[in-house]
């Protein structure tokens, strides 16, 4: 290890530096503060005004707005990485080759090229590199995750999700990029593979160039095919997943204050009739609302981000998820460009043009 | 006229008759004999075992097997006809023959080049022929139409639309033809245009080759975007429908029981910032439920197939909407046909089969 | 028996005649007819205009505008009475005093001492005398009985329910004997005792006299405590009861249009801490809502009816019940009355004034 | 003014002081800090380990577990009272003796006596003493109150409310005491009068003595009926409030996450038929939620606590209506002592005795 820092060990705490102040990185950073084992050593915001704020919150930690204090501190083990999307490439790279863990926010990044280079690197140094796919540490969707895993559900026919509401939160990226990343994490994650082949259609209605409405047909090796919608151009925000499967389906609805995941004992019999004819019965029972865990996801994501860091297990965010989604958002784009027609996810790469 | 029949006048009843008497039928039937102005003449079906109940219940009207009795009597203005649906072409085309109006269920044929005959037909001879799309005669989906007539959505960006339930209705045909005509009625109706393009993915999950669940995208001329959900596999019933302009965005929930229809006083506006920068500012203004008349949608379509056969006009549900149907299910079904890629709705109507 | 009719016997149809053909009537009169084992032999309406459709609808059936030809029929077996509430008690009689079995719709009687002779007289007789409290028969309610009477719940502690809407539906009545029985019955028939004290508050706000809404509260031997909230003046129409115990917490709500009813894993467990000190720990598990029955109320009533003329068992809506409800509801007027102090329900009879 | 305090001017800020840093006290502090105008000038608690991470948060802020270091700093204007509900007598009147304007949390006081002792002291020293009424300042509830005062409901029938959750938030005083004050004041400020009588039925189920669950009926002088459910047993969580009015209802449901308030374009015509006969006709028309403020509650609070120390203006939650509302829990106590009887709330004090 040419530049590395101190090893992480299981009784001393693992310190970690938060890069980037904005709108999202506060909310990792209190978790980070806030998990037993962890030492928030260091913040850093390039903007003084971001860093202020952050800085006064935490008076024992060391603030900068120069990031180069952080990777030349061989006393942090960890760096958590907030930036603008355009920049985490540069700064995980850097982070790594200082041997830092990192968490990186999603996407891990731009081009599919870049987004194997990093999950390269770290693999070579057996660094951790988790990137902040959030949603696959909630609860709800970890429920589903298990129901799925159990096999109650029987073959699964198809997925459709809906992620809209109004108004913008990311200036510098389409929908495609800012609201895509989290529903193609939650149906890799849960599905456990990835698609072969995505078709896109969406529309540029308020802004000059940037899609603010897109619709996605994901399909799965398996046969499963996912629809995505995904709006910033929306009446009224709407968080909702079906899951149907043949035995059971699943709605999974972010909104609703305690039932978020239900379990419908629905599905379809084929029974044989005569002569290689079939039958269908269309069966209807008990709805199930599970118990969910109340725990903050991001307190979850800090925690496994600590476990990653000192047992070296490969992370639920795994490099290679984050690869994935960057190729997933990167052949939606091609089929947006090419009026909406499937294309591969892993083939030709050589076509793909980097996209911000 | 060589076939024909006594003339339709202003004070004596319009006599009509009634072929079909399965699963839906009757609820038209039911209107057609409570609309004042008509006069339910006949009922018939070739199976005696579903016309015996109907027939009693109208112990004045004239039952038959055979519906050439109906088409034989000179008395009988006009016919409505709730057959399978491959018959519709022909029963169609014979009452048009025999110089009746006509109210038939969608989908008006199931070929293209029928459908453009039998409005030909009409046309030629005079006749309203009215296509049961039925939701075009519903108070909310009419309530929808004039306030997007009124201009106050500002230019409509897309409309998105969701039809699913559990189990299937029509065993002979796919989710496609069953709940397909819905939707593209309502929009070509609501929007006042034909779309150019539709591209389609869908599955066969249950059955042997049929699609239950099917996602559709149509371009409209005007560049609107509309996407389809039709599904036969759902947990739970879903009517849901949203429209969005730049001004305001409508929500259509057909399933609630007062508040079916929303407007929400949203939008975004975009001003010039500097240097040819726009600032996007999202307005979020009052909710309202407008009241909604809550007569029988099939009692306004029987009212409004007597108000067309009595004045000529051109019915909501025209032949030439009717064909429009039929021409946009079958690019669907060629694009499924063709994995999603986009198809012309009104091009290569040589390379189209005639499919179910 | 002086006056009587053919004995009922297990081959033969129980022929049933039914009298009143306003609002409710037609609904109980087409499960008559429907269900196996019963005979539509009469149908009846001292209003010509009334009973015409109802007798076009079964032509077999004979009508009349006499009720004394229904009770001069002794081929009869049972009544259906759905005539206005102040006639019950003179019907009722009559038709028990010709031997027949009665359905009668609620109130049993207006007075306590009237509900009291006709459950007498049908003890005596050995007559079947069925109220029609017909949520008794719903298949939600009865699933909440079966909930309760599996002991699931733990302790009950109380109840609460809102029956609610806009616009009353009987003009002679108050809300208090309109929409009470329902609740009233309901409540006895889970818990399967009768309050003994009764307090309401109630306002007259719309009409001259009676009152548009009235909250109640019954306090039952058990020490379950009953709140009730009943209006013809709300904005929207709620039809929701909270059951809540000690284990478990049901909901019911009848507008829901699948989840009708929800059982929440919900209680409270108190441990001892120290020194005669409690700690209390609230539980929040699984929600379940268990697939009802879709079978309709009144064929269940109709159904219910049928079996205990043929096996002499006491109906679920039982004389007594009837009574118990006629007790209660004049217990609340008494409390209305007087300000709202709380009136015993089995005691000062004596003091109370029959009223409409 | 013997003890007293630097004066207050419109240009310097107001020194504040916050007293109580438990459950609730952090989130009015975190305002006081916030409000430009307001110096939050010292943090107190008599327990250090709730005093810590408080006094960390704002470092420029003095820390103290005396609470007489404040009232001995002749530069601290307005203190801010969230110590337990037995001590407010004493704080409250501690604060205002030594000239300090004060924001105290609900209820004012355990008794009507001194309730009313510390209004009067209030008024006599000029002091600004706002209850903490925290709902009187919550943007759902102020625009009830604007549409009411608007007169658009037309005269007020009913108000009904159901304020319930499962598990309690303050183990020393009774529901009554916890949750009955919110809707006590909101209906007060609502209607601008106090109840004349009030009546109680409630239980102490799971606790030793104090109810968990209370049923309140309130009678304002105009006639208005008001209906209370409040309970700390239930399966899920209500924030649910009806207005009936003769032209217009409201529904404010404060768990929407949106349409927090509806007003329903709802009532009954009551039209002169013949010879003094009314016929009733209802009203059913659109539906409206007005967009609301979003500014947080404690924050409009906070402001005008300001405001009125500056401008001397009596407050929303004014001292009088502190007392009104110990006097109406105080009454509802009463009639639960007796059995649910209606107590009158101004009259026979004298039997009252100061309950916790």
């Amino acid at each position: 290890m040419q530049r590395g820092c101190s090893p992480v060990n299981h009784i001393a705490p693992v310190r970690v530096a938060a890069v980037g102040c904005g709108y999202w990185g506060p909310n990792v950073i209190r978790n980070l503060s806030e998990v037993p084992g962890f030492e928030l050593a260091w913040v850093c915001d390039a903007d003084p005004a971001r860093l202020a704020p952050v800085a006064t919150r935490y008076p024992t930690t060391r603030a900068t707005t120069r990031i180069d204090d952080i990777f030349a501190d061989p006393t942090v083990h960890a760096v958590y990485i907030a930036t603008p999307v355009s920049s985490h490439y540069r700064f995980v790279k850097r982070a790594l080759d200082f041997g830092k863990h990192v968490l990186v926010e999603k996407p891990l990044a731009t081009t599919v090229e870049r987004a194997e280079e990093l999950a390269e690197i770290a693999r070579a140094r057996g660094l951790t590199l988790l990137v902040g796919h959030t949603f696959v540490f909630s609860p709800p969707v970890r429920k589903v995750k298990e129901l799925i895993d159990s096999g109650m559900l029987g073959p699964i026919y198809y997925v459709e999700t809906t992620r809209v509401n109004l108004g913008l939160f990311q200036k510098d990226v389409s929908v495609l990029w800012d609201l895509g990343p989290h529903d193609v994490s939650i149906l890799n994650y849960w599905l456990n593979e990835v698609p072969t082949h995505v078709s896109a259609r969406g529309r540029s209605y308020v802004g000059e160039a940037l899609e603010d409405v897109a619709f996605l047909t994901l399909e799965y090796p398996s046969g499963i095919l996912a629809q995505l919608q995904i709006s910033w151009l929306a009446p009224s925000k709407l968080r909702r997943t079906s899951i149907v499967g043949r035995q059971k389906m699943i709605v999974y609805d972010d909104l609703e204050p305690v039932e978020k995941v239900k379990i419908y004992d629905r599905g379809v019999d084929r029974q044989p009739a005569s002569f290689g004819e079939f039958q269908l019965t269309y069966r209807s029972g008990d709805i199930l609302s599970p118990r969910l865990d109340t725990t903050e996801p991001l307190r979850i994501e800090c925690e496994h981000f600590l476990e990653c860091i000192r047992t070296g297990r490969t992370p639920d965010a795994s490099p290679q998820s984050g690869v994935d989604v960057v190729r997933v958002i990167h052949a939606a784009e091609r089929s947006l460009r090419t009026g909406g027609s499937p294309q591969p996810v892993y083939e030709p790469v050589a076509a793909m043009e980097p996209t911000p």
